[in-house]
């Protein structure tokens, strides 16, 4: 007999035909008579209602039936007598597949902490919770895909493993065969990375979007959505040493169309999410972030306001001036803090913002150089709760600029001689953006802590799993 | 003016107006009078031909108009007088945005060897070759996505950095951040790893597939897509240090149904390729590989043959009989190699054939033991021309056998205490197999090295861009 999905069961067109139900076990109650069975499959959030006569089954195999058991029901579908719920499955014969020993299984009923979950991240999607996340991080991901399949961009896989750093976005990871305890060296008595396995001295990526680049200027549009890696020592609620990245990069686009793509994308992500994942975002909304509807469809209401750095600071000045009180100093030049890009966007215009046109020295060398000399078309997207969701830029496109600021900024030529050929051949003006993932899933999902809005968080001194 | 791309003007429903192509130069011919420019913009392998009458363009713009430089063009689409195109760009206007100066600029005209193309890997995108590869390589991920999507499956991210190699698959990659030249080493004197960023030694995942269990233990039905390693030193043109792997983990599912997902997935991202790449199907065919598309075709005719290892067995031992020479010996307990998959496939069978029922001594721990003791439900799907492309199993249930089976094979159960729990907790059968990315594009494109149809190929001594 073919298995029936408990979201498609719950639809209620099968009321009356036997269905073959299998999942597990949420919770059990009853009396001496009849026992209710909450099983939940993972297609949905809600459980179905396994109704189990008594009469009907040996008492040592309904014993087992514990909160984590797994089982596999044949019966008939009915409408439900009992509230909360419009229709549930009247057992005719029940398997068990595994049994969940109610005194070690660590997914009792009771309500656990969100720390304690991430201790046990391999049982924790058979939570609520972590099932809504782990449904919702797929969908965007594939709202993400359809999205630019439908502009004709290409999904493209920029290499993880790299010999250069040249972005400078962060520390790295080193990745190496060679021996830790006694490495070969050289005859000036350095480690000799000419023996490893790349015959060079290799990390892990901070970023595909040099590489995209370098496909977007043959291909026309492309993106990555591949993971990044930051080797911080940063335990906080925002990072993550290992996350995954969505990195669009795009021929033939100058600044202004860049911001139209970035509120494009991030507004069709919201409502995909909107569109059909409510009875996640429902449950996560009612039990971790009461105004989460509300702000996702905040940012669907409005065009997003576009305004300068520099009008930027002028706003943030005038609001210290008139008692506004931020932890860190506001000044032309300065790097914005969260707090400073939340009041922008919570308390001033009330509506998401694309900021743009920074000073140079705080952006990296590939942005394009205003005509100020100063500044450089960078743009980041501001977001309630969350601050930067989006940062990207058009890219400079003109060789001798390029080179002059990869010089300013440090950045070897040698190391970006085939970065530097898609100017020298062929240079096209074009411009690209990096969404984190995990930045997009703590908007939507409302949760707080990074680490619970990936399957297996990796951060300092965690790579269990 | 907005951008037509050459995949829409090429369609010629625009015929008669004035359109805005940008791209880069293939090719320019002409005469006193006029000029014809190939250009290509990435949205298909075809360019559009532009014409430039003489007397209206400046001698010096017309000689910046080489191999490889990016133009930006207004004109009218208009029937094409010529063969080989129906419709042509009369030219108005034209901008250059980037020159490609003939003397130094690496792909001119003539044909280059895919060696040398390896060299520079980020130039290759703007060949025709290269173009057509990565736009097959971006429609295989997103009808992978689109299967699994519409199955109800959901996508999901298993970690990279690992702290385990239990899986055994092979030589890894170590992650640190520690200092290579002098690292701290414990009382004893060897590396502290506890001082390392995730406080242990840590790797690059050789699969996803065990983390994938623990979601399809809550989930009903994953997929993983993301890259995996190999520190192998093999320098062959099937091997890759780097490479993407699709993951698929299904409850409930058994090896019968297993063999069924199997062969639908491959056969719908197949089907796929023939109904949206052919005019790049074409073209690699043609420069490649004569039997490409009978070969892509010839997949999706008949139900794959499903036969036992025992049974492949005795065939090619039958075959050897008969004159058959294999490099390899064959023999009960043998790991089968390439030759006798493909004479299996191609010369005996003459269709794709899953192999089943493997002696356990040469597959995982994890694959399910049949009732003989001896072996164990793994499948292979095999394929004419590249052998094994699949490779999964139903996955061992049952807590005791796969201790028992870990144990055998020599893989500490302090390692996957946490794998240990989805057996320990609701149990269920289950079943997955994994897709190597490379391997589907080898099939698809009819390329024969592997280092092709990735962008950017990591082998040993190479991990340069």
């Amino acid at each position: 007999m073919k298995r029936t999905k408990i979201a498609d069961a719950l639809r209620g067109e099968l009321v009356s035909q036997e269905i073959n139900i299998k999942g597990w076990v949420r919770t059990k109650r009853g009396n001496k008579a009849v026992n209710f069975i909450a099983l939940n499959d993972g297609s949905t959030i809600h459980n179905i209602q396994i109704v189990a006569d008594l009469a009907q089954f040996d008492a040592a195999l309904m014993a087992q039936i514990t909160t984590g058991a797994c089982i596999s029901v044949i019966g008939k579908l009915v409408e439900s007598q009992g509230s909360g719920q419009s229709v549930e499955v009247q057992a005719s014969a029940i398997e068990i597949y595994g049994t969940a020993d109610p005194t070690t299984y660590p997914l009792q009923k009771k309500g656990h902490s969100l720390e304690f979950l991430r201790e046990i991240a391999h049982l924790r999607p058979r939570t609520n919770t972590f099932g809504a996340i782990y449904r919702i991080r797929h969908h965007m991901a594939i709202a993400i895909h359809t999205f630019f399949h439908n502009k004709g961009y290409y999904y493209f896989h920029a290499p993880l493993i790299t010999g250069s750093d040249c972005e400078g976005a962060g520390q790295m990871f080193q990745v190496t065969t060679l021996n830790q305890d006694c490495p070969p060296r050289t005859k000036e008595g350095e480690v000799d990375y000419r023996k490893d396995f790349f015959g060079r001295h290799t990390s892990l990526t901070v970023s595909g979007q040099l590489e995209g680049e370098m496909a977007a200027m043959a291909m026309g549009g492309i993106y990555t959505f591949g993971p990044t890696f930051r080797a911080e020592n940063s335990n906080t609620p925002r990072h993550l040493a290992e996350f995954w990245m969505i990195e669009p990069e795009v021929a033939f686009l100058e600044i202004e169309e860049n911001m139209d793509l970035a509120e494009e994308f991030i507004k069709y992500c919201v409502q995909w999410a909107l569109d059909n994942c409510m009875d996640d975002i429902s449950f996560l909304g009612d039990h971790f972030d009461k105004e989460l509807v509300s702000r996702l469809q905040f940012v669907l209401e409005k065009p997003f306001v576009r305004l300068s750095y520099t009008e930027g600071i002028r706003i943030l000045e005038e609001a210290v001036k008139n008692g506004t009180k931020f932890e860190f100093p506001i000044y032309w030049g300065a790097d914005l803090a969260s707090e400073h890009e939340r009041y922008l966007v919570e308390e001033h215009f009330k509506t998401p913002v694309i900021m743009t046109d920074y000073p140079k020295e705080i952006k990296s060398f590939y942005m394009k150089l205003n005509e100020d000399g100063k500044t450089v078309r960078g743009m980041d997207v501001l977001f309630p709760k969350i601050g930067e969701i989006i940062g990207g830029s058009e890219r400079e496109a003109d060789y001798d600029k390029l080179v002059a600021r990869a010089q300013e900024m440090g950045v070897p030529e040698k190391d970006i001689w085939w970065y530097l050929d898609s100017r020298r051949y062929g240079t096209a003006p074009h411009s690209g953006f990096g969404l984190g993932f995990e930045r997009l899933l703590l908007f939507v999902t409302g949760m707080s802590n990074i680490r619970d809005v990936i399957p297996f968080p990796r951060t300092p001194n965690n790579a269990e799993f």
